[in-house]
């Protein structure tokens, strides 16, 4: 059984991971660390699950007083970074799913966990469902190079096209040969009908009310199409891949940035 | 059983016609009319079916020596304009598939037909799932007027978006009021990401080879979406809505102007 | 501006209705009736939002005091049908959403309603989508007769397949000839494969983690399908029909059974 | 420039292929083996395409004439496994696209290749989007257990489900635990809604018009879903495949049975 530690356990993601640990049989929920309620026990918090749980304020003296084996960190990159530094030092192996961590400090954690030997993953996304798209589209488009992604959003988000769509398009365009896609004589009789142009593949924003976040790329060959669709509801869809990295992190002995290196 | 003639027998639409008329239990295919072949039965010209069926080059004469009740014209707008006025003076009903009749076309036929009350149809779209598509989006604005067009096309059509894309647009607009989509802070990172703008509505068009004309139109309201679709493969499909026309002809005593008027 | 009164404010579905009707400017809530807090204020209590419109325990006795044009009531059923008869007799026009009506209590408060010229609605279902994508399904059924329903549930589900499907297919067998599906030649490797059969139409239900409550109906014709699908999220999406009733009932002096009878 | 001779060029599959190579910059066709035509040129004979291309009835008379890399073989697998043979003796590395061959038959060719070490591919299904679905499938299920398949096809198919579904059935109950899907107390009021259980995994079939063949397979979590769908319109979207087996084939010193063990 992985004894467990949840670090921020009232944001969102939190709540959802405290529930996961709890549930999960070959899981155990060794402690929380919280900004405040140092000393008290979950249940004796209204806004927390009703466990038998210790919370603390200070990572330290967390790991000071309970054994664990990992440390599930979704608080902000700041405190992150300082808790994951804590966590190597007690031989703790973080999971952690803040996303702002620079170029740097992933090079300087990568360098302690490799020095002592600790397996730790950084995820900016925990949702697996959309790291398969990702993964699967850069695969098919070694073999169906023409591609273009409808990606589909509430509409009061403010940015289009979604972050997804941008990391999905960068990949692709990573493994495809440079290639501009439609036909070269072609001509928009309304201008933007063929959506933004990512070095040659063409990105589509969707936003109304009643949509989630949902994205579909699809590749064209001759005489067939492939379609990979993700839908994402809530943050609950975050969870198999939270509990994946902490199943992950204890087989490994180096730092991984992104679910998608462990994902097979 | 309905007599049928057909007008323009060797071209894409005519052939898959005559086809329709000669396999169709109620129908029965009397004579083709065909700028060359004239005396000949269509079994003697190795290009069409092997019928006992006879080939007139003069309408006119066509008439005289057949009996009729329905011409299906699938030549072009002047030789279109033409049969129908001989078909009128028959008191043959016209069944006319060509696109670019003026205003001025429409209204003097419509005139002999009134005058005459003979049935008559003329449609520049026989394809019914797509003009049950654009009647129900039309149909779906008023109670849901968020909504999204997505057509979707092989890559070598020239121009986005679709003329259906278009003429679907403006259907909506004349039923939903005014209104601008997505968020009013909405930005595109990426120019043309949120496609085109039709009076507030949104059309994204694809491009990719393994396409072939396919339209998706999305309705988002609060905690819902609805989606109408229509994927067209070929010129078959065009047939329902001839059958539809023939059957519909014979119980009409006006000239009537696209298909979507007689689907109810 | 029109004067409503919500009765049943605390359900889920009460709860949505009072906060549409807050928010809607053409709306006035003037009262709720719930089943304690009579002489309250709402703001006075806690699972309410905080606003100045008086609780009646009592229906008449609301009745007396505020003056109403319309009666939201989404209660029970034996409620509903008493609620319905002191409106009536006070002339405010019901639109009611409770399900379980026999026809005997239609049929007498139909009577009720003709008699004194009052508009009233009973809708068992308010999803606007829902409800097209029915009406427009049977319209589609009589030019494209081949149809399978695939609907799609969360896998708590326990039956199968959804009132709604059934309701479908009803309403489309209404309208076309009596067909069987598929090759008449046709088998099953696996038992069950093409699906539940309703007087030849084939019915499929999909069950899944991530799915909430989602139907697809594919009309296929030669060369073509066409398809429409209904995808609802949450009980917010019944609101844009409760608005849409309570609009429509100051226009009529019947009783209207089914939402689908008041949308064109 | 890869030297390649076509083995069938007047099948379905074959005249596809003799197009491909014949266009392909890095290919040249340089030989056809065909059961009649002996000594002519493809330009000879009037179902051919109009090429300088000499045709053989006999293979092995065709490989002491013409220099070749490659025999793309698409006859059937009696001769099939004959041609393999004689490609093997003169150093030509055979790409194969015949079903039907045994075990043994596989066994005994990988024999010679792996003797010989000589490059040869047979694959049943060159269809890369279908491949690639039925990977990333096995890939997703390893995440996302929870999984259903509804594959479409026109309504002149006699058997349910589809080959390929049964395959990708397989494929993904050889990666996850045994499961049974649904709620343990679901049950139908149809009979068959649920579709055919595959051990414990539930497959759909849809027979219309207008389809031709497509496959949808959905896998949910909680709060997510992922969608992969292939659509196939005809015998062209084997082409890629077939040009990647020619460029892998020559890359190889064994025997691979089935595209899917060359896709990465």
């Amino acid at each position: 059984m992985l004894k467990i530690v949840v670090a921020g356990p009232r944001g969102n993601m939190g709540q959802e991971a405290v529930k996961m640990v709890a549930n999960e049989e070959a899981f155990e929920l060794v402690a929380v660390v919280d900004i405040e309620h140092n000393g008290l026990k979950m249940k004796d918090v209204p806004s927390m699950l009703p466990l038998d749980v210790p919370i603390f304020e200070d990572m330290n003296d967390c790991f000071q007083q309970v054994n664990a084996d990992i440390l599930i960190d979704l608080t902000a990159p700041e405190a992150g970074k300082k808790h994951m530094k804590i966590a190597f030092e007690n031989g703790v192996r973080p999971v952690v799913g803040t996303t702002g961590f620079t170029d740097e400090d992933v090079k300087e954690l990568s360098d302690i966990a490799e020095d002592k030997k600790i397996g730790a993953i950084i995820a900016p996304n925990f949702a697996v469902g959309a790291i398969l798209m990702m993964k699967f589209s850069q695969m098919a488009a070694r073999y169906l190079p023409d591609v273009e992604i409808i990606e589909q959003h509430h509409d009061r988000k403010l940015d289009a096209p979604s972050g997804t769509a941008v990391k999905t398009a960068q990949m692709i365009t990573e493994v495809r040969e440079k290639k501009s896609q439609g036909h070269p004589d072609e001509k928009e009789t309304l201008q933007g009908a063929r959506g933004a142009d990512f070095d040659g593949l063409h990105i589509h924003s969707v936003r109304l009310p009643g949509l989630v976040a949902h994205q579909e790329v699809i590749f064209g060959g001759v005489g067939q199409t492939l379609k990979i669709r993700h839908d994402s509801l809530n943050r609950e869809s975050f969870m198999p891949g939270v509990k994946l990295a902490c199943e992950t992190v204890m087989k490994i002995d180096v730092l991984v940035y992104g679910l998608e290196h462990i994902i097979e």
